[in-house]
């Protein structure tokens, strides 16, 4: 396991670089589909394959819950219950925790939280979801943090803080299995002295990679990036950087630009099945009536196995119908978009010409 | 378009043939998925394809209320709409009409009903379910029919078998399309006398293929076989036999064995959305607790996608999810067993030896 930087863009902070895992390589800058409970919903890992994907996410804590950590340890592991063969990075469960769980109170100790499934009391420490993610058996895993919304008063983001620094620690103290890259989490809110903090503090714990947590939690696009800005050049070169949860075709273009290597984000999957598809030439909302009558494939620029085979006039139909397929097809389109994104933009920063490719990418979508 | 008999069984009515059309040939006994609303639910036409699919069912009522026939007629008819290049067959409406939709009146003229989409009136008349079926463009149609449920007296019997009769000679009028062929629809319900005449009456009228209607309404599995033993010693030789709406594996064999060579089936596609498999052992019921930690196949004699890739607990653990891949993985396993039943039967047929295969196949079940 290691991170090579394999080339740089002179002007920017962009990067591009390899990360090996005993699930074979990843080429960074990567966009990671989000699997959460052993599935990106509606496809199957062939397909996942066939769109070039070559690593997804899972949740900690959707499959503490259900089917079961250990039920996944007794049947070989995540890898083998899902039937996928390529690396998989798992997370912690703290931003779920604190985001979607019932009830959630968090002490020094770990948090104590009410299942969204039915209601009953689980606790994470540090120590159990380092268990957890070792049962599951990903490549990566990621520590324990504490996710606030934003705003959230600078008192809370700096207890907030401390206790991800604590549990960062024990985290690294608990990991045990060296087949896995585990990764720390830098938090610190929108205070720029804290997420500097953050980010020094985390560093001499050190991790083999760098994530920064606590961003879409309800800020601008340009708050994002300021964070990004300030905390990516305290961040050492020969580590990969993640930025989790993000984000927007146009965010992954800028963050990358400021130096980030790894995404994930339900946008891409969760629009898909709200009929949001992303195009080279902007938004479509396919259940527009506009469509009904229109036999051109979804975006006459994609080679994606839905604009190959089937028109928009179908697409409306099917998610009109309210047919699975529809979320499929939608789907399959829209992380190819994204995987499409990650390609060119990987291109761009080999052969130097970042700024030329950003131009071109804003251009289309005004044009449009 | 035409139908070759290629192989009889001596001991039964069954036989192998050949129907074409001029979106390919169909091997008859032939199973036929159904496409509702132009999809057969979670699957894409390359997956129907993989499956060996030659054949698949489209609903004249689902495709007329949404997205409209005419709408289909413009972008170049229901094949080039869905994307599927092999034969389709639609049926008329009929039962759709009295099963689905509501206030439902019925003239000599036709039927009038209310959308079960949007409570809309609509008016159903021979003439106009010619019109849509024309407009979609499927390889085989059917004339309209009414169809009773079961029990139904005997004069609403007489009076459904009378109408349908005009109507059959009313659609063969109005059929224009010679790259079609009009299937009629033997009516009667449960009395033998009233069968009789309905088809003395069709083969009259003379159609390219016959079916039976009005079956699947109530009655129990001998009553059915007992109408298919009643009614296909009238029907020509040289034409295709059709039982619409059946049904589970055996009421396939053991009407493959009476002589019917088509038969299409909500049961493999619905039943697999509600975890419900079959198997070459009978039944399984994914969601059952027993499956949780269970690493093998759905079925280890099967060879479809879904039991080359996935063991039982990661199905049953999709299934709990609620996650749709679990619907498009039990719909093809399904769909695969009732396609390699047919063609097991086929062969059986044509090495004449399909009563040692019935003898197997009960066999099989009760052993597990």
């Amino acid at each position: 396991m290691s991170f090579t930087v394999l080339a740089r863009e002179g002007e920017t902070r962009a990067r591009c670089g390899r990360l090996e895992t005993r699930h074979g390589p990843i080429q960074t800058p990567v966009f990671m589909p989000v699997g959460t409970v052993g599935t990106v919903k509606t496809l199957s890992p062939e397909e996942l394959k066939t769109l070039g994907v070559e690593v997804i996410l899972g949740n900690a804590y959707h499959l503490y819950l259900r089917p079961g950590h250990q039920l996944i340890a007794e049947l070989g592991g995540l890898h083998r219950f899902i039937s996928w063969d390529r690396p998989i990075l798992t997370d912690s469960g703290g931003y779920q925790v604190f985001s979607l769980a019932e009830l959630c109170k968090v002490t020094e100790e770990g948090a104590t939280f009410q299942s969204h499934l039915d209601g009953s009391l689980h606790f994470f420490s540090p120590e159990f979801v380092i268990e957890i993610q070792e049962a599951l058996g990903a490549d990566i895993i990621m520590a324990l943090d504490e996710c606030l919304p934003y705003p959230s008063s600078r008192e809370a983001t700096r207890d907030a803080l401390d206790r991800t620094i604590q549990w960062a620690r024990r985290c690294k103290q608990a990991h045990q299995r060296r087949d896995q890259m585990l990764f720390g989490i830098v938090q610190g809110g929108f205070y720029p002295e804290l997420r500097r903090e953050a980010a020094l503090r985390l560093l001499d714990v050190g991790f083999e990679g760098y994530a920064l947590g606590g961003l879409s939690v309800g800020e601008t696009p340009s708050m994002m990036r300021e964070v990004v800005d300030q905390v990516v050049p305290l961040l050492p070169e020969e580590r990969p950087r993640y930025l989790m949860g993000v984000g927007m075709p146009e965010d992954l273009l800028e963050c990358v630009t400021r130096g980030i290597d790894m995404f994930d984000c339900v946008i891409p999957t969760r629009h898909a099945r709200t009929g949001w598809l992303f195009t080279s030439f902007g938004r479509v909302v396919i259940k527009n009536a506009r469509y009904a009558r229109d036999e051109s494939p979804l975006d006459p620029a994609c080679d994606c196995t839905t604009c190959r085979h089937f028109s928009r006039a179908y697409l409306r139909h099917l998610f009109m119908a309210q047919e699975t397929l529809a979320l499929r097809l939608n789907t399959i389109h829209n992380l190819h978009y994204y995987l499409r994104l990650m390609e060119q933009i990987r291109q761009a920063i080999r052969e130097g010409r970042l700024a030329q490719y950003r131009e071109e990418f804003y251009r289309m979508r005004c044009e449009a």
